[in-house]
C-alpha cells in the first residue's frame, strides 16, 4: 500500500506529528548502511522519541500493512538496515536515555539509540565500562539486535553476555520485558536471546538493562611475531591453559603488517602478528601475564616484537594495529571496503587464514586479515573502486567461498556482523531443518511479514518482499 | 490412552524391544523427583541408548498421543522429571558417551545421561574441566535443560553460558542441530537458547557440545565473618570493582555458621560468613587476590576467620559451608528437606535475606540460608518430618511470599532450580505478557501438548494434563 493508496503516512503524522519526515535528506540518509553497496530510499522516516513512538509506528504497520525497517546507527554492514523501498524507517537514534548506573548490581538501563562511545563516557567516573566493542560507534539497540561482539569479547562475551534484559515492542501492540537486572534465573524460556541477533525481524527493542564491569586497575599490551599463523592459534590457545584470559588478542596477516610498516614508516618483523592487551589488579599482576605471554609465545616459535605498559606507548603499539583500515584506504585511494566476517573453531582457525590467502590469491585480490583470535572470528577488508564490477564479483567469490568452508567446519557464516540480506545463503547449509524452525518463529511474531522483510530468514534469492511496482535490485 | 486402548506399550516394544521396561522396580525408581512430595507412578519406562531410540519414542508417543517426560538423573527439585501418571518416562541416563576433547577449542561432546562429575574425572587429565556446579551429581542434559548453574557461576555463568551446541530431537521427528564448536555467531535465531531451560517441554535432548576450561593452576580459600548481611555484599561488590572475580562466593547466615559449629564443635564467629576461592597463575597470584578480599573485608567491618592454600586446609575450611546440610540432618533427625531457590538483584539482596529470617521467624520455622552471594541467587533449606502437613503447609507459604518478593524487586522466582510443576504459579507475574508468547511458542513445538505436558508454561492450578481416569493429585 503506497501513501497514495492508503494514506500511511498521514496516519502516521496524526499520530507522531513532526517525528514524521518525508524530505529528501532523511530518506537519503536512511537508504545506505556502511557494508553494502544497495540504495533503497524509503517512503518515510519516523523518529521515535519513546515507546510510545515506536508503538504508534507498528500501529500504523499493521493497519496500513507497511513494513516498518528498525533504525540505530546505521553502522550495519550485510544489509539489515536497509529499508524496503518505499517503506517506513523507524529512526531509534533520539531514544537515547541513559538511566541511573546501579553501582552494586553493575547494571545500566538504556534506550536502543544511546551509542557505545557517549555510554562508556558516561560511565567512566563511576569506575564501571560496557566492554563490547564493535568497532563502529553503534547503538546498543542495534548492537543487541545483530548479537554484537569484538576485540573484547574474548574475555567478556558479546552482547548475548552482557545485555541483562529487553523491552520490546510486538507488531501487535504488546511490549514484553524479558530478563531482569538478577544475574541468572531459570525461569521459562529464554524469549531475551530470541530477540538478541534478530534483527528487528521479530519486534522492536525499546529499552536494554547492561551488565557493566569495573575499569582495569591497570593493564600492559604486549606484540608477537610469528613464523606461521598456526603457531599464533596454539600460543593463543597456551596463554589460557596458563590461566591468562587478556582483554584484548587480535591477529594480523604478514602482508597486512608489511602494508601498515609502509604507511607508518614502521619496521615490524612482516611475519603473523598478534596484540594481547592484559588487564590486573596492578603493575605485578600485568606484568606477570606478560611474562606468560611472553613464555606462551617462545614456546611456539614467537618473539616479542614490543611491550607497552603505560597508556601512551599503549596506544603507540596499538597503532599498527589499529593502522590496518588507514594503511588500506592509504594505499587504495578511492577505494571502497567491504568487510566480510566469519568464525569457526578454533582448530580450524590456521587452515581458514590459509585458505582465505588462497582465494584472495586466486582472484588477483588482496585484502588485510584481521581476527579476534581467542574467538577464532576472522575477518577480510575487501576493497575495489566503487564502480568496478568485476572487482565486486570477484570480492563475492571469495567472501562466499569461504562463508561457506566456516560452514563446512563447523562453523558460521558470521562471527559477528550479522545475516541482514547478504549471509541468508548460508542459512539453510548451517542451521539445516531449524532454519524451517526459525521462519515459524518468525511467523508467529509476525505473521504479515511486515517487520525488517526479507532479513535473516528470507528467502535468500528475493533482495526484498513488498511491492511489485518498486524497484528491488538497485 | 492407556496400554489397553491404544497398545502404546506394545508399539514401543516393537520398536524398541527390552529397552522397553514396565517393572514395577523401573516405574517406581521414575516416580519420584528429589525435591518434590508427589508419586507419580510412569506407565512405562523407555532406557534409550541412542538419538534412534529417542526418536522412535517420539514415534510411538506421537502416534499413540502418549506424553513423554525426559529423565535424566532424577536429581530435579521442582518437579520438572516427574512423570505424567500412567505415561511415559524417557530415560536418557544411558546416553553417556563422552566424545574426544579438543584440546585447542577446549571443547567436547557428550550424551545428555552423562554426569557432570564423571564428566569432571574424564576431563582431568587434559587439564581441562567443566564448570557448572549444581551441587547434585546432575546429568548434562537435566542441567541444559534446566539452565542449571551453581557455586561457579559467578565465574564461569551456568549452562546457559557453557553449551556451545545442542542436538535437539523433535516430537515431529525432525533432529535439530543448534549452535556450533565456533565461539560465537550472529547467525539467525537464537533457537539452542530456547531449549536451554525449556525441561523437556519443546524436545528432547540428545547431545551436548560443552565448553571447557582449564584447570587452574593454583587457588587459595578464605571464610569472612561480617557484622550483617548488607555489609557481606558489598564487600563482594567491592572485591570484583578491585578486579578478582573469585572462583566461589558463598554466604551462609549467622544462625548456619551457628547449627555448623554445634554439629562440628566449632568456633567460627556466628555471623553472616562468606567463603570465597580465588585461582590464579601461581601462589603469589592467589595471595595477592587474598590479601584485596582482606581489604574489601575490612572495609565493610569484616574479619577474616581463616585462610587456606593446600588442597587439604581449603578442604578443611569449605567444611563449614560444606557441613550445612549435614547439620541439619543431625540436628533434625527423620526430617525430609526441601530446597527452594530465588535470584534477586544484588542491591536487594541483603533486604531479601532479612525477609526470609523475617517469614521463617513468623512460621515457627528454621532453615540454614544458603547464597550464591555474587549472584545474588538465595537458597533456603527447609525441613519438617515429612508426615507433618501443618509444618510444610507453613514452609511452602514462606516459599511462596519469598518468590513473590524476589518477582516484585525485580528477581526471579527460581535461580537455577528451573519452574517444574510448583514454580509456575509466579511465571505471570515474572514475565507479564511474555508467558502469553512462551505458550505460543509451546504450541509451534507440541501441538499436542505431549512433551511433559503441564510444566513450566502450563496451568499452575492444574498438577497434571492428560487422563482424566488417571488421579492427578498423588
Amino acid at each position: 500500500m503506497t501513501e497514495g493508496e492508503g494514506g500511511w503516512v498521514d496516519a502516521l503524522r496524526a499520530r507522531l506529528g513532526d517525528r514524521v519526515s518525508v524530505s529528501a535528506g532523511d530518506l537519503n540518509a536512511h537508504a545506505h548502511d556502511e557494508g553494502t553497496p544497495y540504495t533503497c530510499i524509503p517512503g518515510a522516516v519516523v523518529f521515535a522519541r519513546s515507546e510510545a513512538d515506536v508503538l504508534a509506528t507498528l500501529s500504523t504497520a499493521r493497519e496500513s500493512r507497511v513494513p516498518v525497517i528498525p533504525w540505530g546507527a546505521g553502522t550495519s554492514l550485510e544489509g539489515a538496515v536497509l529499508p524496503v523501498p518505499g517503506a517506513l524507517s523507524l529512526d531509534l537514534s533520539g531514544m537515547d536515555t541513559v538511566g541511573e548506573v546501579d553501582p552494586v548490581g553493575f547494571t545500566v538501563t538504556v534506550g536502543p539509540g544511546v551509542r557505545r562511545m557517549a555510554l562508556n563516557r558516561r560511565l567512566r567516573p563511576h569506575g564501571l565500562f560496557f566492554p563490547v566493542d564493535p568497532g563502529a560507534d553503534a547503538s546498543l539497540g542495534g548492537m543487541a539486535a545483530t548479537n554484537a561482539s569484538g576485540t573484547t569479547t574474548v574475555r567478556y562475551g558479546g552482547m548475548r553476555e552482557n545485555v541483562a534484559a529487553l523491552r520490546v515492542a510486538l507488531l501487535d501492540g504488546r511490549v514484553l520485558s524479558l530478563g531482569s537486572a538478577a544475574r541468572k534465573s531459570s525461569s521459562g524460556y529464554a524469549l531475551k536471546h530470541l530477540f538478541i541477533g534478530s534483527e528487528g525481524t521479530l519486534g522492536v527493542i525499546t529499552a536494554l538493562t547492561l551488565r557493566l564491569h569495573p575499569l582495569p586497575p591497570a593493564t600492559a599490551s604486549v606484540q608477537l611475531a610469528f613464523p606461521d599463523v598456526a603457531s599464533a592459534v596454539l600460543a593463543s590457545v597456551t596463554v589460557r591453559g596458563l590461566g591468562v584470559v587478556p582483554e584484548r588478542l587480535e591477529f594480523v596477516d604478514a602482508e597486512t603488517v608489511r602494508a601498515v610498516n609502509r604507511h607508518r614508516d614502521r619496521r615490524d618483523p612482516e611475519a603473523p602478528t598478534l596484540w594481547a592487551e592484559v588487564a590486573g589488579r596492578d603493575g605485578a599482576d600485568v606484568d606477570a601475564q606478560l611474562a606468560l605471554l611472553r613464555e606462551a609465545a617462545e614456546l611456539h616459535g614467537g618473539q616479542v616484537v614490543g611491550e607497552a605498559r603505560t597508556p601512551e606507548a599503549q596506544s603507540a603499539l596499538w597503532a599498527a594495529r589499529h593502522g590496518v583500515y588507514d594503511a588500506l584506504r592509504a594505499a587504495w585511494p578511492g577505494h571502497a571496503t567491504r568487510i566480510g566476517d566469519v568464525c569457526v573453531p578454533l582448530p580450524a582457525l590456521a587452515d581458514t587464514v590459509t585458505l582465505a590467502l588462497h582465494l584472495l590469491d586466486e582472484r588477483g585480490l588482496t585484502a588485510p586479515l584481521v581476527g579476534h583470535i581467542g574467538d577464532g572470528n576472522l575477518h577480510l577488508l575487501m576493497h575495489a573502486l566503487p564502480d568496478d564490477a568485476a572487482a565486486w564479483a570477484r570480492i563475492d567469490h571469495v567472501l562466499h567461498d569461504l562463508a561457506a568452508h566456516a560452514v563446512a567446519v563447523g562453523g558460521t557464516c558470521t562471527g559477528e556482523h550479522g545475516v541482514g540480506l547478504r549471509k541468508r545463503a548460508y542459512l539453510r547449509a548451517e542451521h539445516g531443518d531449524a532454519l524451517d524452525v526459525m521462519r515459524d518463529v518468525k511467523a508467529l511474531f509476525d505473521p504479515g511479514g511486515l517487520l525488517n522483510p526479507g532479513k535473516v530468514v528470507g528467502d535468500p534469492d528475493a533482495l526484498f518482499e513488498w511491492r511489485s511496482d518498486v524497484p528491488t535490485r538497485p
